[in-house]
C-alpha cells in the first residue's frame, strides 16, 4: 500500500498559494509518496503539477461526472459525481493532510480530518484547533507529514 | 414545498446545549416549519424532541444503514449509509441552518453552508466568519431564520 | 416513525407508466404512508402528484444541488448533489420499494434493494430475480407493500 | 491520464470466478492499464492480485472507513465510507468496465454503466441488455476493452 499525502486548498489560488502548492507537490513526489487531491484547479492543479514534474503519481478525486474534468496533471481521476460531497473522500483516503490557504471548502476538509483523527498540517490556513499543525513552508510540511506517517505506522493506524 | 430549517450540532450535547436544541425544535414547530437534522443523538435528538412536543414534522438524515438507527423523535429517517459524508446533505436540504455548539462535525457543516451560500445562524458556535449570524437564544435564532426564509423567497432563491 | 413506501421509475415515463405511478401515489396516501422517491419527473412526479391529490406527504431525494429542482408535488426535497449516486439512498430510506417500468436507473435501484434485503414489488418492471414480487396494478402493489411492512415490523426489522 | 479498466464482481467468488478475475488482472497490467475496483475480497482481490503479479497499478474504491480495510493487493485505497453507495464511483472512474459473475452488487454497477454510457464487457454475468458485450475469457475481454478505449479516445469521449 502506497503512502498517500492529501493536499487541500481552493480551486482559485493566489500566486503565492499556487507556488506553495507546486513546491508541496514536488516535495511529496521526491519522497515517493502518492498525491491525492480534489483534482480541480488552483491549489489542486499546482500540487499535481509539482508532483508530475518530479515523476510522482497523482490521484484527483473530482466533484464532477467525467474523467476529463480533472486538471491535466492528474494521472488517475476518481469520478465521484458528488460535488463538494467528495471532500470527505479526499480526507479519508489520505494518511496525512496538508492544507494550503483558507477557503470554506478547505475548512470543511480540515473539520472532517479533525473529526476523523487524520493529521492535518497547515500552511497559512485556518487555525481552528491546536490539532492543526502549522508549517512555515512546503519542505517543513512534507517533513512533518513523513514523520506523522511513520508514527502512525508504528502505532498500527495504517 | 415546506420551509425547512436545519439544526446542526454534536451527537453528544451538554445539558445546556440539549435544552437550547430542544427549545429551538419547539420554536421551529410552532412556526410550522419542517425540521431537518442528522437524526442521531445529542443536539439532533433534542431538536427533534422539541419539535415533536409541538406537533412538528422531523426528518433525520442519518449516517448509518438502517432506519431504526434514527433517534426516536424522527418521523422520517433518510438513510444515507454515508457516515459523516451525509453532513453536506443536511446543509443542502435546508433553507436556513441553525448551528448549536462547537464540535468538528458541526464545523464541517458550517463550512459547507458558507461555501454553498446557505444562511447560518449560530448559538454559541464556531465564529469562523462574519457570515455566521450570532443569536442569543432559540427564539431569536428561529425569528432570524424566518426572516431569512422570507428574504430568500422574495429574491427567488427558493 | 412513519411507514415509508419508495416509488422508483424513469424520469421520462410513457402515458401508461405515468398513470400507473399516479394511481400508486394515491393508494399510498390513502393508507397514510409517506411516499419517498427520486423527486424528479416522469414516474417520480406522477407518484408525488397522486399522493398529494389524496393529502399525502411526499419526500423527493433529488440528484441535483438545489431544492427548487424537485418536481412541484414534492413537499420536502432532500438535496443530495450526488446525481444517480442518490439512488441507493432512495432504496435504503424505504420500508418497501415499488418499481414501475424499466429504465437502467430503476434497475440499479432494484439491484440495490435485492442486495440490501429491502422488499421490491414490481409493476411491468425488470424480472431479474424471483425476489422481485410482481403486481398487476397499483392497488395490488400497495396492498402487497402494506402486508410486507406488517410482516417486517412483526420480525423487528423496522 | 492513465487508461483505467474497472473490474466488478462479488466479494465472495467461486474458484472459477476467482481465477477468471486473476487472469483479467494480469491481462490488464500487461497492457499497462490501471485497474480500478471496489477494493474488497473475491473478484476484486483476485483482479488486484493478478495485476500486481505483473507489476500493475491497483486502485480500490472501498466501502468502509479505513485504508486498511482494502485487500492486500490494493496500492491506493480510495476510502469512501459510503458502503455500496461507492459502486457508482467505481463505474464513473473507469474507461471500460469488465463484469465477472452475477451478484446483485454487480448488477447495480452494470445498470449504472448502461445508464451513464460507459461500455461494459461481461464474462458469465448478467445479460440484461444487448449493450453488455459478452466475452468468453479474460484475454478476449481485455482485448475488447482496449479496442473500446481506442474508439472512445478517437471520438473525444476521454
Amino acid at each position: 500500500m502506497e503512502t498517500v499525502i492529501g493536499v487541500i486548498g481552493a480551486g482559485e489560488a493566489t500566486d503565492d498559494e499556487y507556488e506553495t502548492a507546486r513546491e508541496t507537490g514536488r516535495e511529496i513526489a521526491q519522497r515517493k509518496f502518492t498525491l491525492v487531491c480534489g483534482g480541480m484547479g488552483g491549489v489542486m492543479e499546482a500540487a499535481c503539477r509539482g508532483a508530475k514534474s518530479e515523476g510522482g503519481l497523482t490521484i484527483g478525486i473530482i466533484p464532477g461526472d467525467f474523467r476529463k474534468e480533472a486538471n491535466p496533471y492528474v494521472d488517475i481521476p476518481i469520478v465521484t459525481g458528488m460535488g463538494h460531497g467528495r471532500n470527505i473522500i479526499v480526507v479519508r483516503s489520505s494518511d496525512v493532510i496538508i492544507a494550503i490557504g483558507g477557503s470554506f471548502g478547505t475548512l470543511s476538509e480540515i473539520a472532517f480530518a479533525l473529526r476523523l483523527g487524520i493529521p492535518v498540517i497547515g500552511i497559512k490556513t485556518w487555525d481552528v484547533s491546536s490539532d492543526v499543525r502549522q508549517a512555515e513552508n512546503p519542505r517543513e510540511a512534507v517533513e512533518m507529514a513523513a514523520g506523522l506517517v511513520d508514527a502512525r505506522a508504528a502505532r498500527g493506524l495504517r
